[in-house]
């Protein structure tokens, strides 16, 4: 099956969008919160909605909920999120949104009448790429981040989330918890393209998820003494930037010990690191190194980030630098909803089980209302890259899972 | 001395430019050339320069000329350049175009004639902060770099140098050597603040240079396999980030063991590391680290580049990913011109001589005439950074120092 088929039939979407938000410098797409690209998927995505008869809302949380049928209460509701990394493939986030408006759109084609309420949800800024929190939609909606520290987040120009909010026109004053909402939640269902390697080894299409790794991020800010780098000798010089450089090694060290140690869940990743003033011909006066930390278990979890603490703090020392780490955010374990979890494998003929350990919105909502997650084959398992695939078939055969899980629980 | 009473006499020019151009995420001044600080800079010079009565025209290069008397061969050129690095300091340039100034008004109002053609030269992007290739003004009129190599380079949004220069009025089809303008200057002199420790150990205000460090920018490009940080195991990763740090540290430690062995010189620095696509969430598929070098001379500078090639591979390697390094500019050593320091020297009642590990377009223009400079003391030793700084007094010395050897040059 090739895209051009598809364009006219199930995942019509995934070729619709695949022209919006292209990165030129990184490759794949760069699609961030209230940016051009991503504005231009909430139009596309509500006109979808519409055209499938679906009501349309923006919460106050700037989530996007299209329901079929009137809004109430014990909801089945699928959905997913559009927002992408930086230079992100095309799957990660809008193949669960595409999978449930396909899902809806086949249910209503055999005529089905859904007799609980139903609606697809889009999540905002799941990928944390303009604010550095990750699910933020969903942590705002089930009060998982306060308001107040919501608001105060600014991206990398220096612009606050309450006025991106103000100009995307919500209330930054009324974001948060957003308990009315939250009720009507029966039940969480999203569809995710996998971002390992697990149903590769199963040789299955689709999956259902059984847990969440715990996981965070945390900001590494080491500060020496910025000077002119042909003029300064080697000796005395105070540089962050080996500092930093030395932690990094450290930290992925420290996270395979673990690994080596605790079953195989254990994972710490430096994925930027921003110099002070940044110049070619400059010891850098402070250098920022981004950290995301995962393990099994939030001890674990906690255990890997307190080793790193020591090892940045030794790395800085050594460099007679300094280190202040911040923890930008926090997500527990997870351990989605075992009754939900059985009754869909049971419906897709005991499909099997997964863990992940990339953080979803279902975790998030896991923790107030069940939620399953159903996954689709990477074959790759590469994800959070331009090289992000998954074959059409086995994106067709989630549309059939979600369709037929959303079937049995909506009559 | 307050900058305020200096506001009203000599070093006036400290004062009227101290608010443009200020970099408020880094601190200090960000004035890139022919971004809207430096624009505004070349125009205040401009209105500086005709209030002397000074004859102003800006090459096709983009250095801007001041002309004392009819221009002419034989000519005594004195200058510097108003661009600074990312978060600079408010000396390192505009001092010596602001002695230049100062120097020839105080000649002025003591009725002096000059019986030799004298200008004031301000050269485009000595720090090479923009298009990433230092000294890039006094390189293109001396033919250092070919106009074919300056009209590709490319600044951090993509701009061509060529674009950039077309819009700031040049015509990019004639940048390059230009001899013309050469045989007119019969020698150069540059002042400018200290960049190391030098004066303080010597406890003078005044010096002259002697030789600049061999010097060169290298880019260190590392790629690996891009993927999910949560996702992913840290067995089988490809990170070109742990590549980059690890070669990092061991790039400063070559540096430190040639220093060791190798008198002084040696010295190597990574100022900035660029990670793509650079998401908190994403291992990076592709890492670029900055390179600076410098020794005593071309042999060694070469010698530490090659060892800083091999353990970049050897990093690469490691970490089951590759590197590319890419020579940016070179300099070589540079012993400015003995007769002609010899006389500012006893012109100056014997002032100290000292070397420089810092670039600067008196070193580019050495290799065509005669060339000296001026070093102002630096009381911390600190550059390219906020906290450079240099006393006023030091300052007025100079002025004072410059004034001198102008009068005697122009006599």
């Amino acid at each position: 099956m090739t895209l051009t088929e598809v364009a006219h039939g199930t995942l019509a979407g995934l070729a619709e969008i695949n022209g919006t938000g292209r990165d030129a410098s990184r490759g794949g797409y760069s699609r961030h919160i209230w940016q051009p690209a991503e504005l231009e998927l909430r139009e596309w995505f509500i006109e979808r909605a519409v055209r499938l008869g679906l009501d349309v809302e923006t919460d106050r949380n700037g989530n996007i909920w299209a329901w079929w049928g009137a809004p109430g209460s014990n909801a089945v509701v699928t959905g997913s999120h559009l927002d992408s990394v930086p230079g992100g493939g095309a799957y990660d986030g809008p193949l669960g949104v595409i999978s449930a408006l396909d899902a809806i759109a086949r249910l209503q084609s055999t005529g089905f009448t859904p007799r609980r309420p139903c609606a697809i949800l889009v999540f905002a800024e799941e990928e944390g790429s303009r604010f550095g929190v990750a699910c933020l939609g969903s942590r705002l909606l089930t009060g998982a981040i306060s308001p107040e520290r919501a608001r105060g987040l600014t991206d990398g120009d220096g612009i606050r989330f309450d006025a991106a909010a103000a100009g995307a026109g919500l209330d930054p004053a009324h974001i948060g918890r957003d308990s009315e909402a939250l009720e009507r939640i029966g039940l969480f269902i999203e569809l995710h393209v996998e971002q390992g390697r697990g149903l590769i080894d199963l040789g299955e299409p689709v999956a259902v998820a059984s847990s969440i790794l715990a996981h965070g991020r945390w900001q590494l800010r080491f500060t020496g003494e910025g000077n002119h780098a042909g003029a300064t000798p080697m000796d005395g010089r105070r540089d962050p930037m080996i500092a930093a450089a030395r932690a990094t090694v450290a930290i992925r060290d420290a996270a395979r010990a673990r690994e080596g140690s605790y079953a195989q869940g254990s994972r710490a990743t430096v994925g930027r690191i921003d110099a002070i003033p940044g110049g070619t011909n400059v010891i850098a006066s402070t250098v920022t190194a981004t950290l995301d930390v995962r393990a099994e278990t939030d001890e674990e979890t906690r255990a890997l980030v307190s080793d790193i603490e020591a090892l940045a703090a030794d790395a800085a020392t050594k460099e007679n630098c300094a280190v202040l780490v911040t923890e930008e955010s926090w997500s527990s374990v997870v351990h989605l909803d075992p009754e939900l979890r059985s009754q869909v494998a049971s419906t897709l003929g005991g499909i099997p089980t997964l863990s992940t350990g990339a953080g979803h919105d279902a975790g998030v909502l896991a923790s107030v209302v069940p939620s399953a997650m159903l996954f689709v084959r990477n074959p790759t398992g590469i994800s959070h890259s331009p090289d992000e695939f998954a074959e059409l078939d086995d994106c067709l055969a989630g549309v059939t899972a979600l369709e037929s899980v959303l079937r049995e629980l909506l009559q």
